[in-house]
């Protein structure tokens, strides 16, 4: 995480760094809060992933969101951090915070969507709390197995590794570009991308990534923001392949046609795919993993020993890399 | 948990019922939403206690409250969850929703009076999450260490069984009076209670009962009503003798004047005292036990075998028994 001290900005960072760290007495189990997720040390080989994700009516979603697309949210997000971790779903539990007005319909819509991607992803609720809030804001906390695999962090890159990201980037954020009505386009064209901002899917390859990854986020905030972190700890930087960065067909047409800035895509969250290092002799097995498993997942850079992204051989000059809170 | 069903309120306890209970796929681990929190099931001689409890601007604590009497409390809430489950705090995740006027003195304030918390009942903080929400909303995931002692369970009363309760009953509920100017006295005697409200005390003696209680849990929405979820699964009553029910002789003096009614402080919440129950052959041990660890646990009545709690040998016939959210 970059620190905003010097803007006297109260980030989410500048509050983990100065408020939060010494609260870890130093156990590995919190990463340092350098990754995206912890873990429980139960014994040498029984690990529990832990992932906290929490979303707000009105920063994560709008007011008027349908209850089955906040419920993809909250699940979508933390099994996100899960993946990215190596681990595989195991339980969870939720916080539901909840306005006055909440009514039987909300509560069903909104149980079902869990109940189906409990099934689709084999976890379940393993308990919770229910209270009482002006806007909706839900709590997750997800546990998840790791078997004997190691936790794949995000400080693990090394020079020379190859540079992965799986799915496609920025049909989200198109979504809510179109959802904003920044964007126009046909009513089929952008309802497609609304559905990717509405309904965001977890790319759950990371439980097979342990043994190939050397390090792993996943895209939440923003690719570039979210690369940095990746690099951040190491001081290393990474040569980035533009043409590579895998966009969707739909997506590039705009892009393209200069409708939306590519390094806005970029720079902006709820992307939910794996960014991810590798020795560069796995190339051809991580090629076979995405045949296998039908994920798209695509070398776009290296690592380099070098502090900075390089996208094309040039230096990223950009302030905005991804989204954070600011107090 | 009690049905609201033909009331028509979506009462907590009818969104666990009708929405959640589904959700947990039969798995033990989450106590059927049945305890005061759930456990993760490692491996056999492995267990880690989880509880989940949040606390929100306006409802669990006033909009100037302090930052340290904040803390308190989401620490406060779910040590005595831990606790009344037989387990040993071990670390917690946090997550922290904050308005945007937060500023450094708060944070200062709010970590310092975490970190005395941590270092008195020994547990560091996992990990946790940030976000921007219009009213403060903490949701903390605890863990505690169980070891090789058995996870004590609300609903293990015996009939005949011994009905057992640490410290005294009420003080922070006529705190929140006094804090709400419904009742008065003076500064030094309001003073008292009012911290009772705003800094309570978890009781810890959980993790050393775990070969001795049946049953127990924390009171923390209201004695009747908690006493309630402890006998309602069994479909056991309890005889309750009043004048053993542990209350501080300061708040004495107030329910002997009349100016509070008794059974509105045994209906109210915050009191984060243990309620368990245990064999009658128990019952010098238990003693030792308080002696020892200098915590007061008072005898205040027996299991029966017929449902309903009888106040010396009446029953009680009162509607709002504790605290409960509805929608």
């Amino acid at each position: 995480m970059r620190k905003n001290n010097k803007k006297k900005i109260l980030s989410e960072s500048y509050i983990i760094d100065n408020y939060l760290k010494k609260l870890n007495f130093g156990n590995k189990e919190s990463f340092n809060f350098e990754n995206d997720g912890a873990y429980l040390n139960v014994s040498k080989n029984k690990k529990i992933v832990v992932s906290n994700d929490t979303i707000v009516e009105g920063i994560d979603f709008f007011t008027n969101d349908s209850a089955d697309s906040i419920a993809q949210k909250i699940v979508c997000s933390n099994l996100s951090d899960i993946s990215s971790m190596g681990a595989a779903p195991y339980c969870f539990s939720l916080s539901l915070g909840l306005p006055k007005k909440t009514n039987k319909k909300w509560l069903n819509i909104f149980s079902k969507k869990i109940l189906k991607l409990q099934k689709k992803h084999n976890f379940f609720l393993l308990g919770g709390d229910i209270s009482q809030t002006k806007h909706i804001v839900l709590s997750a906390t997800f546990f998840g197995k790791i078997g004997n695999r190691k936790i794949i962090e995000r400080n693990g890159a090394k020079i020379n590794d190859d540079i992965w990201v799986t799915g496609n980037l920025g049909d989200s954020f198109a979504g809510l570009m179109f959802k904003k009505k920044i964007l126009k386009a046909r009513y089929t064209v952008k309802k497609n991308f609304i559905k990717k901002y509405l309904f965001p899917i977890p790319c759950m390859i990371g439980s097979k990534l342990g043994s190939i990854a050397n390090s792993a986020i996943d895209i939440s905030d923003g690719f570039y923001g979210d690369l940095d972190k990746l690099l951040h700890h190491n001081n290393l930087g990474a040569n980035i392949n533009m043409k590579s960065i895998p966009i969707s067909p739909k997506l590039k047409n705009f892009v393209n046609s200069n409708k939306i800035e590519i390094n806005k895509l970029l720079s902006a969250g709820d992307d939910y795919k794996i960014l991810f290092t590798s020795n560069s002799k796995k190339s051809n097995f991580i090629n076979a993993l995405s045949k296998k498993n039908k994920i798209k997942i695509t070398k776009i850079g290296t690592i380099i020993n070098k502090k900075g992204i390089y996208i094309d051989g040039k230096i990223l000059n950009l302030n905005k890399r991804s989204f954070q809170y600011n107090f």
